[in-house]
């Protein structure tokens, strides 16, 4: 009954969301603030004033929503915890939105990446990777991480170069929240090929990082894919975004009309705007994880854990002496929620995403009394 | 710099929304009412006491608009206008929700349609097929409709048989608004090949028409694809789904989980929960809408335009002596927009979506003045 194509696939597996009891979710990198109060007027005044809009076709490119991520970009420079002037604008035709960035990103596979050129994966950064290439038949090839957990641009870069392939970077890693500097970054696009994509997942870039978004009007085959998932407190609005020069936008719209005009609902696209325009709250949001992270990361090293110096909303971290699937079990025990990935090499560690003060107070109550 | 892939493709091309005057739209098949006003409360309600949980991941699987789903459709059988009992209780199992039907249909030539066995698709049917098909790399034949305009279903069927592939039959049919009867898509059902997928697109079956649902539990192979675009007023919210065995529905799962966990947000979910608890409204504008449509057939008789007897909430039409592009052209100049197709054997119609009675007079008015 099904396609060749179907029977193929390993989809990806995101967070576990049980409704068995009410949990603390530190397992899927959401983020532990609310969106800010203007959001939800926002949305009351579309309501109250263009409801019979509800009926219509949303606009299929999100203009107003292109044009308000557009003016946050130039605000903070693709960081909120630590905004910097871009050397350049960013314009809303070198903006295209999604519903979400796991949607932006399954069409830059399409869009950009061969099927007849193996395409080199950092072996453990986001999982969804391996399941788009899967999806669209893309050949991989994995390059494993250095001995400090880091993404080995090196080998990256030459299995690329062998290969005529482009190049996905997630930067921060997803999985173990290391993180490239701008100028290691330009260095790859220097020594990469300037005829196939080079692509920069930023999903957690907000974070304490430095973004690829200044280095765009240098490197015409840079595309840069953003969410407003973490930083943004929007994870249930389902919108995302890349930013890349006109023509490989127009790319990515060429996919988006071949499958599905309006990805953005109305009222998503309202909430999205007024997000965008009230950047300062999101900023101090951000401002309060990167705090509690680092905390965190003391509280880890004091406590004998392992954890690799994440610069983004999550750590990655394991204690010896524990299987990841057994602490996974002693937190949940205390209905809070923390992941773990059986994969080979990873098995011991678990991700934690970071939550409020509070919340990350509870956590170390859990992770003293259990881990001793 | 683009995949060889997305070189290939021809991107469909939805009804226009100029913003340079403000338009009667009736070139995009949408409701011309407002939904109803328990969707304005229910997203109200969810903003004054769920807000933060927008900061969280939605239910990957929207499981409680597919428990209100299953209601409606247990309440309606399938047709707002004329009401009728299945067979057997539509569960929530059976139902498979995307961002549009769109996307819906998107997956559904990903997990039924197999890329070495030629597809027959009727000619003058949604012109989004071809583009899924193009999108997949799914060969297909064009099968000629017969001179009535209806599909011509032994060819459709024999060429499936041929090539052992799959089939995909919209009723009403979007371009021309011709149906089969509920028999004679069960007739098509009972030779075509059991172990290949059946799509039925009922995304204009509320219109008084027969749907196919109650067809489901005797036909495993049986999928049926619906929107809220159309008779729900809820084309701003990106809602559609499908209706199949687990089974079957499984398989669109598994296309989502590769692609995107997250298609529907969480405030199009609470908007589409309470779409399906207040099927009673839409079942009277669809009534209404079924009425107008019934009247303008027979003015577009009453003044020598020639129309296929649509069962939808749109009309396809023309008159002699007339260019479709000049008839679009001429009802264009008063503010009034319908949709003009220039694909040859179809250049000299036009689709009208059926408005409520002012807009129809309003447009009424204008044809007789300008096509004497």
């Amino acid at each position: 009954m099904f396609s060749s194509r179907l029977q193929k696939l390993h989809p990806y597996v995101p967070g576990e969301q049980p409704n068995d009891k009410v949990y603390l979710k530190l397992n899927a990198n959401e983020n532990p603030y609310p969106p800010c109060k203007e959001v939800k007027k926002r949305i009351e005044m579309f309501l109250s004033e263009n409801f019979e809009k509800i009926s219509r076709y949303p606009d299929p490119d999100a203009n107003e929503l292109k044009v308000a991520i557009a003016k946050m970009l130039n605000k903070t420079g693709g960081v909120l915890s630590s905004p910097e002037k871009l050397p350049f604008e960013i314009t809303p035709d070198m903006i295209y939105c999604g519903n979400g960035s796991d949607e932006v990103l399954s069409f830059v596979f399409y869009a950009f990446f061969d099927s007849d050129k193996i395409l080199p994966l950092p072996e453990f950064t986001y999982s969804f990777y391996p399941v788009y290439a899967e999806f669209y038949d893309i050949p991989t090839k994995i390059i494993p991480l250095n001995e400090d957990w880091s993404i080995n641009a090196d080998v990256v870069l030459k299995t690329a170069k062998q290969n005529d392939s482009a190049i996905i970077i997630a930067n921060p890693n997803a999985l173990t929240g290391l993180v490239f500097s701008r100028n290691e970054i330009e260095n790859m696009l220097k020594n990469a090929n300037p005829e196939k994509a080079f692509v920069v997942d930023e999903a957690y870039c907000d974070f304490a990082c430095e973004s690829s978004i200044g280095l765009l009007k240098k490197y015409k085959n840079l595309v840069v894919v953003r969410t407003f998932s973490k930083s943004l407190c929007g994870a249930g609005l389902r919108l995302g975004y890349a930013v890349a020069n006109p023509e490989m936008i127009s790319a990515l719209k060429t996919v988006k009309d071949s499958l599905n005009h309006f990805p953005i609902d109305a009222i998503s696209k309202e909430a999205g705007i007024a997000t965008c325009e009230n950047v300062n709250y999101y900023a101090d949001c951000a401002k309060k994880i990167v705090n509690e992270r680092d905390s965190f990361l003391t509280f880890l090293k004091d406590n004998d854990w392992f954890a690799l110096p994440s610069k983004t909303n999550f750590v990655f971290t394991r204690k010896d002496g524990f299987l990841g699937e057994e602490i996974y079990s002693r937190i949940k025990k205390h209905a809070i929620l923390v992941r773990h990935f059986s994969t080979k090499g990873i098995e011991n560690f678990v991700r934690i995403s970071i939550g409020t003060k509070e919340q990350m107070s509870e956590l170390k109550k859990v992770m003293r009394d259990e881990f001793v």
